[in-house]
């Protein structure tokens, strides 16, 4: 079955020309080329993922109801004053809308898995195949005669449709199952659900398009740009890169069309509705889903996380001034909003950035701090796509740090609780414990495919666009897999990496390619990494910051890097008021837990005055969380910080000297790694970041 | 004309008889004997509000049209969808539903001003009355035949009246006409508008109470309990004193008659009203409005700051449990929840205390900071409350810091301009700048009436209830004024008191009375102090904290009272994970901004880097102020806090050693009292906590 050439007609502006356009391969193309290793980091996780997460989120859309939604009949659920009062729609969006989403990227996910040696393996492949089987055959029949395809407005609100992109998650659902509809296609074979979506985004890009007779809009949620461009890489029909590039480009524009104004005010207007979200002042202000100004004038990352860096990973995937543009946000996403977990998004208020630099607090009781899930995968994303582009070390370090802290650290290590938020430490009567499930359930799916897609994430190889027999293969992560290069005379090479990260750097190479092949390969030399060496053979100094190493090798090659991680300790920017520092090793930072450390919390709930000295020595003990074996480490100088002086006014003290005595902690403190947090009792109270006690002082 | 006597008739559970209570008389009831001395501080300020800001106060009512609202006619700002769109009114109340409110305190405060020396002799003071008059008058045709008694509900929704106690602050803008007419009685003598009043309470006693054919339900915002009570202190009628008990102890109890719930639950249903606050999670949760719980069982300081202080006024001037309960929720607010200004309220959503004890973020970049201009007053009031019970040098403290801070700043120096928010510092593109006029304009009326007032917060005088002829004065400030005081036998005693404050301790206090009598003074010991001696001989040691020091004079007297005021360097508690210090001298906070310290301020806005040291020196300069001398604090002692350690991911830096390194900033850094802040150009930056820069480091 061959994938459906769309319908370009005369009354839409779309081009009928491929576009000049470097080939950049999506993970997604490539992924299934890559087989983690089983016994190894990413093998334990995944093995856990295919044994338990994909069953558990199963189990759990059926329970919601968001499995059968495609069925088209009505469900209670459906009734949104149920949920809000009559009076007071207080969310944007009913949560039933996300449903389809959640569904198209647990097909997503499950058909990584299944395309892959471990999924393909397990004992629940035909469970799994069974449910894509029979999901995708209810969205296939889901599909309205002109294409449109969307649960929740053929069920309840048929004339709704369309109506309102700012709120409603029609072309962010859309953008999901069509990524679900390519990995279905990749593991499959089949075209059916994948020309269903190609149906889907026909209609979408006849209705809206820079045509004078097509609405001028885009997503209120971006995720049908990314989607779009990535079906693309597939069909390679100029319609879709040009409406993805339309997105992109109208956004936050003001037209002559729509009486100079932006879509969604025009749009607004068109539905006369003057509802605004709860956290903005006006109508017109876009900071929320980023239409606040056209991308290229946007100066400054703001709003929702997972809408901007959703719209960043599109746009990270085009040339020039949108890609300039992506790096641009990105960057002041990571070096100003982004906490020391590769969390984004500090106001929980907008599930997104503040408006003011080195905004991050810890947890409600400094302030804020959200952190989500999905907003970590997301920057992921924006990373890869970055590194597509250009290698760039601190590119690649961003997308580790979130992998491996907030990202990884969204499912229990018994795969059947989830987080949405990841602040870095509870505080009054909160626990950090893990859910079920969401009424909006975004993040849960969202990890569960990336997981699956980690091949993908793990290297580049890249196209082979010279005559020259050079295999190009960029490593981005440190770990256990073999991947098949196809080559371009039908011949196939291998690449093995086996590594220890992220416990120790230990990591060997074996290249294998028909002789006449060589390989150009780059090595990450990641910013944590000290006396960093290749085969024996130092790289640059220390402190160079992280950087990739060039190395160019015979058809038939092995290396080894090497390098220490040592303990760092971390602080922050003083403009964030938190003098704190937090304990990393390598990418994993470091939080501690109240089941080690219960005489600590209970001195000083959530550990929130318990100091660490910045010189501190750490002892590293194995230790086994469910089944993982991480590295925990141990300090003994941790210090209860008592203030002195004389009680004064607003829980003040009077201090002329000296504002704080310590007290050398009795029992030792010690930390685990963040994404291994709450995983040995309920209930649990957690801090990542420690007040600092100047070595001198003590 | 008499103050006429409520009805109490056979269906309204009221008593007939007098409650046994002690008489402690409110301010209100006495401000006039005293005369605050021209030549002063306070001289100072009251002679700015006379002159000034009672005038721009009445213009902005007019201008607002709140001036006029008792004409009963439609005000095109009645239309509230036009300002919140027609689907989603955000704001529990319309903004002109505060109108009367607003127009009763500025009613209060001129009858304050004109009831005493300076208010009478100002040549506007025939505006005033003029104004007053006219007000009244209007006031009083604006009452409706069953004395209900408020203009939005008249002119804009004659069925919604007193169906929505939660939100529609009916009770709240009555509270604040009877103290408006309680004033107004005093000062005219005339019993018009006190006696409409009275029928308007009566109307609500009638309604609302115990009974089983009445409504059982007290006010959302609190504030009719406190202003009934004072109408008590006046009338001696049992049934006003009844009704604010019913309302204190009603609050937030679950009753049989209601089906087991609380009354604002059963007032939403009866409503079908499904509406509840945007930062509440439910319809039942009353922690914005205090009614979670009845006030005996709440542990902590929650919700809205201003209705919580206003409902501890109320509380505070009761006996037994009530005033217990007051004082353990005002601890909590003063101990954890209190800024080092007497601000309160670190959470702007909600206007209101955080859940979490000392969350006192300075600032938006550091996650919050509100403390409503109002919020202090109100803690004044309660303060006020309290110590007419007993006598408490902590309270009295609380009370001053609150005066001389953010209280006294909200207004500027020209008394042209005000504060609603009182924030620590400046963020972003924040200033600090006053604003003109507000569309809910409680706080400068609220500061005005105060500062008018400030002779019932200086001092009290115990009731004479033995045969002994002793004269039991209290003195709660120190400040230049004089009193006299009406004894038993129709003769008459007088106190004057000069003082140096809040600038230098020095005060001189002048008793006389005539022959046979003789006084007992209770002189307050501030915490602040040093070195406390009355007439040379000291008393008690230093940092025992503050208290009051017992006096038995003769009848004629004289006494000196001297302290110290060391400038005192304030930590915060370490749970507020703020590391900052703040320099106080006696009760006043200092603040650095933009005007004095500009190449600071370009080097790091907001001086958000400028780091003190705790053992910082400084020296002392008298400078001018628009119309007031303060003294100014200069420093060589500060610093720019810099990051050292190599850069890594999220705007963090690894350390592994020392964080911070410091350079002695080029220019001095100077300080100015925060309540003066603001009054010397436009787009000012400020900042009042500073970073700790321990001295070792240096």
């Amino acid at each position: 079955m061959g994938i459906r050439a769309s319908t370009v007609g005369d009354e839409t502006p779309w081009p009928a020309e491929v576009p000049d356009r470097q080939d950049r391969p999506h993970p997604q193309e490539s992924f299934s080329e890559t087989i983690i290793s089983p016994e190894s980091f990413f093998g334990d996780l995944r093995s856990l993922f295919v044994q338990t997460v994909l069953l558990t989120q199963l189990q759990q859309l059926r329970k919601q109801g968001s499995y059968h939604a495609f069925n088209l009949q009505w469900n209670t659920k459906y009734d949104i004053r149920k949920l809000h009062g009559a009076k007071c729609p207080i969310l944007g969006s009913p949560p039933t809308l996300y449903w389809d989403s959640d569904v198209g990227k647990w097909i997503e996910a499950a058909c990584y898995f299944l395309s892959t040696a471990d999924g393909k393996t397990s004992p629940l492949a035909s469970e799994f195949d069974a449910a894509i089987e029979e999901l995708v055959a209810m969205i296939i029949k889901a599909q309205q005669a002109d294409g449109y395809l969307g649960t929740y407005f053929t069920v309840v609100d048929p004339k709704g449709r369309l109506k309102n992109l700012r709120d409603m998650h029609e072309m962010y659902c859309c953008g999901h199952l069509v990524e679900a509809a390519l990995a279905h296609h990749h593991y499959t074979g089949r075209a059916d659900f994948l020309n269903a979506m190609i149906r889907y985004v026909d209609l979408l890009s006849a209705t809206f398009g820079p045509g004078k007779r097509q609405r001028h809009g885009y997503p209120g949620h971006p995720e049908l740009e990314l989607a779009v461009l990535r079906l693309y890489s597939r069909t390679k029909n100029p319609k879709h890169y040009a409406f993805a590039k339309f997105m992109l480009e109208a956004r936050g524009t003001s037209e002559s069309d729509l009486g100079d104004k932006t879509f969604f005010v025009w749009e607004a207007e068109q539905r006369r509705d003057t509802y605004f979200h709860r956290t903005m002042s006006d109508i017109r202000d876009g900071r929320y889903h980023q239409w606040h100004a056209p991308l290229h004038d946007q100066t400054a990352i703001l709003g929702h996380a997972v809408r901007a860096m959703y719209l960043l990973t599109a746009a990270a995937d085009m040339e020039g001034d949108l890609h300039n543009d992506a790096k641009r946000l990105w960057t002041d996403a990571v070096d100003n909003k982004m906490y020391v977990t590769g969390g984004i998004g500090s106001v929980p208020e907008i599930e997104g950035f503040s408006e003011i630099p080195h905004f991050l607090p810890n947890s409600t009781a400094e302030g804020g701090c959200y952190a989500e899930t999905c907003a970590s995968i997301a920057c992921m994303m924006v990373s890869e796509r970055l590194l597509s582009h250009r290698l760039d070390g601190k590119v690649r370090d961003v997308m580790e740090r979130c992998l491996y802290n907030t990202v990884i650290g969204g499912a229990s290590l018994d795969g059947k609780t989830f987080y949405y938020a990841n602040p870095l430490a509870t505080s009054g009567d909160e626990v950090a414990d893990r859910s079920e499930w969401f009424d909006v359930c975004c993040c849960p799916p969202n990890l569960c495919r990336t997981v699956g897609l980690i091949g993908g994430y793990a290297w580049s190889v890249e196209p082979f666009t010279d005559e020259k027999r050079v295999i190009h293969l960029n490593v981005y992560l440190y770990l256990s897999a073999t991947r098949s290069i196809p080559l371009p005379d039908g011949s196939v090479a291998t690449v093995e990496m086996k590594s220890e990260m992220p416990w120790s750097s230990k990591t060997t190479l074996r290249f294998h390619a028909p002789e006449g092949w060589s390989w150009r390969v780059n090595l990450p030399r990641p910013g944590y990494a000290s006396r960093f060496s290749i085969d024996g053979q130092r790289h640059s100094s220390e402190g160079d910051g992280s950087s990739f190493v060039n190395l160019i090798l015979d058809h038939s090659a092995q290396t080894e890097v090497h390098y220490d991680m040592p303990i760092r300790v971390l602080s922050p920017h003083p403009s964030t008021h938190q003098d704190t520092v937090t304990v990393t090793r390598g990418p994993i930072v470091y939080s501690a837990e109240a089941f080690d450390n219960a005489a600590l919390d209970r001195l000083s709930p959530h550990f929130d005055t318990v100091g660490l000295l910045e010189s501190a020595s750490f002892t590293e003990a194995r230790i086994r969380i469910g089944r993982m074996t991480v590295i925990a480490l141990d300090t003994r100088d941790a210090f209860q910080v008592k203030r002195q002086g004389k009680d004064d006014i607003g829980s003040t003290k009077v201090v002329n000297g000296s504002a704080q005595t310590l007290e050398k902690a009795d029992s030792p403190l010690r930390l685990i790694p963040f994404f291994a947090r709450c995983n040995r009792q309920k209930d649990e109270r957690i801090r990542t970041s420690f007040i600092r006690v100047p070595r001198d002082s003590v």
